[in-house]
């Protein structure tokens, strides 16, 4: 099938579009190489080198033999752009990856909470409007995130996407009924999501699209089969404080000899996929979409769950790392459970890749190699939900700084 | 206090802005004129003669005595001048009218409802991030609308935002909790209100924002005592078919002798509410905000419900109109009951407008007076919600058409 993925350039849309590629599918990437130029801004860049995206291409080409084409439009900002893409393409699907996707970037300052919003809401909104305008049948299969559910559970699994429940009638007569999961999000970005939800919701309904919203854990990891293949295929690899997710923070963080940062006190549960795991669940939604008319497809895209304390024992074991306890930056609970459902994509055959198979590889092949590229100064999370918070830099640091 | 009221050129903003201004406020109004502008592009506009904003301002401060300020700001756009104002005048409260506000205006085109999403989405988190970068501790009061709740209910009044739901554990247990009412927006406008809703849960959560958010009905209904003064006060009246709400375009088709165009069967249920109770009810939520720390107020801001079918036939004894039912351009269910509570502002001390009350004035005052103004061209409601849906045109009118 035709499949245009935008956002395709990104930490999880290069590594989808090369596995989609390589199963057969006729890929088109779309992307603003936004994510590179919040480097320049960020003065951070990923730890693996990776290479402009007319080299990856041309790497592809002569490796698989099979052409990636690469359309540079900014989604949120240029319609005009986007439809004649659909009308000139005619895919069978469109990956949605093309979102400002840090929660910390997110809260950075007022200018990163409105470009957030403004950027995710106009891209999604764009995408769905030309998919009506063009007439096609188009599948839209878009990555939302774990993160729509809030961080608590009343003793109860997620399930994936609708709550069932009852409500009493003026009557005193109960009425069973599902909705769409309530939902409590953590910061600006996870709020998008939200607001995501009910975009596809409504065009769901009024328009009879097919859409499906894959709500994904923490991704950890860094190459998949395929871009490890050729260092000019190599996958991004964020530590810094904004970009950088909680494992591979800590991963870094082990291979440099910096601390590993527990935000407050770990207590945290959060839900991972490893990036190989990603792209195959990717692949698993375009091959079962909804029918037309059918609500919107959700399914819970992770694997595993941890408490954040655990993983950085976990890693301090494994590597010797230090663990460092620092104040906590976001405005969140301190101890939460979660636990969540994800049979549907074990139900289509994703066989999980484990943490504790794939850590260790990920250490020694990717963070300790490529350690020399590191900036010291970015890891600490410097980014606060709120003014009166302060940001997670341990005091071992702080007293290094000030040394 | 000092507010400043955002819309406060349009038809529910600019009454509300003379009724705070005349209880005592110190109000300052904020619009781009937005509605203005889109009279031009539908070449449409008020059936009553209302003035430029400088001709009002003049005409309040001379028959009054209070000055009344204005600032041409696009605050969906224009952040810096949105965040400087808030520096400026360091208002009590907000009262944010500043967005797109018809449904079949959203439906249009594409370009139509990507205005919408960006304008009502942009404007409200603009809004919400410069009085958190202000650091003030403002008010914020929202016009929100019924529609957030979807049209139809389960045998239970519609609460005042939040449901209590009862959900079964992993282990059999029940657990009782209360949530945002689930939405069910019939409309893209009226989906962006139900994308402000989460927008403001996470302020009030993250921020600490003191957040009313009003449900509000159908407002019918021209002038309040304050417009009522002078003409050059007057509100203003819509009745073409995208801006003309339902009641007010029966008003005026009653008075020009065209039919009373029922969509569908007019077996749809909505909430009504007089502007002049839309104004006391703004000025009622202004002197009861939440506490800091507190989530969203919600209140319903309507006053009674009533089939469309049966208001039409009401119409239709009143003054002798006949009565055409026409294909519904929207998609929805043909039949649905709806009952609400009001019960906060009936406490706060509202006493409703009644429709039976006020009827006969609307018509006589207002749409008999100022029908010679009428465009009949622009009666029909021709936003479609699907391509392949027609426009609400009677059969009379389109025989006269084809003459």
């Amino acid at each position: 099938m035709k499949v245009i993925v935008l956002g395709g350039d990104g930490f999880c849309g290069w590594p989808t579009s090369l596995h989609l590629s390589n199963v057969g599918h006729d890929v088109v990437i779309v992307d603003n190489l936004s994510r590179r130029n919040i480097d320049n801004e960020l003065e951070a860049g990923s730890l693996t080198p990776i290479r402009p995206m007319g080299q990856r291409i041309r790497a592809w080409r002569e490796l698989s033999g099979k052409e990636i084409r690469f359309e540079n439009i900014d989604v949120a900002q240029d319609y005009a752009a986007l439809l004649a893409l659909l009308e000139r393409e005619r895919p069978d699907a469109i990956v949605h990856f093309a979102e400002q996707r840090a929660a910390p970037y997110s809260m950075k300052s007022s200018w990163h909470k409105r470009y957030t919003v403004d950027n995710n809401v106009n891209a999604t909104n764009n995408v769905l409007a030309a998919i009506v305008e063009s007439g096609q049948d188009i599948h839209l299969a878009h990555l939302g995130t774990m993160g729509v559910y809030g961080y608590g559970t009343a003793g109860m699994k997620i399930p994936e996407g609708y709550l069932d429940i009852e409500v009493t009638t003026d009557e005193g007569e109960r009425v069973q009924q599902q909705i769409l999961y309530p939902t409590n999000p953590g910061s600006i970005y996870h709020m998008t999501k939200t607001l995501d939800q009910l975009l596809f919701a409504y065009y769901a309904k009024n328009d009879r699209l097919r859409i499906t919203d894959l709500h994904q854990g923490i991704v950890w990891g860094t190459n998949t089969p395929e871009t490890n293949l050729d260092e000019r295929l190599i996958n991004r690899f964020d530590y810094d404080g904004d970009y950088g997710t909680v494992l591979n923070r800590f991963l870094m963080q082990a291979a440099v000899g910096y601390p590993l940062t527990v935000h407050g006190t770990g207590g945290q549960t959060r839900a991972f996929i490893h990036i190989t795991d990603t792209v195959k669940c990717v692949e698993l939604a375009l091959a079962n979409p909804p029918a037309r008319g059918e609500r919107v497809k959700i399914l819970n895209q992770m694997t595993e769950t941890h408490r954040v304390r655990d993983l950085a024992e976990l890693i301090g074991k494994l590597t010797g790392a230090e663990v460092a306890y620092v104040p906590n930056p976001r405005r969140e609970d301190a101890e939460n459970d979660l636990h969540a459902r994800n049979d549907a994509f074990l139900d289509l055959g994703l066989e999980p890749t484990t943490l504790e198979a794939g850590l260790l590889t990920e250490v020694t092949e990717v963070a300790r190699r490529y350690k020399d590229r590191a900036d010291m100064d970015k890891i600490p999370a410097t980014s606060t939900w709120t003014r009166e918070q302060r940001p997670g830099i341990p005091e071992q640091v702080k007293k290094l700084e000030h040394a």
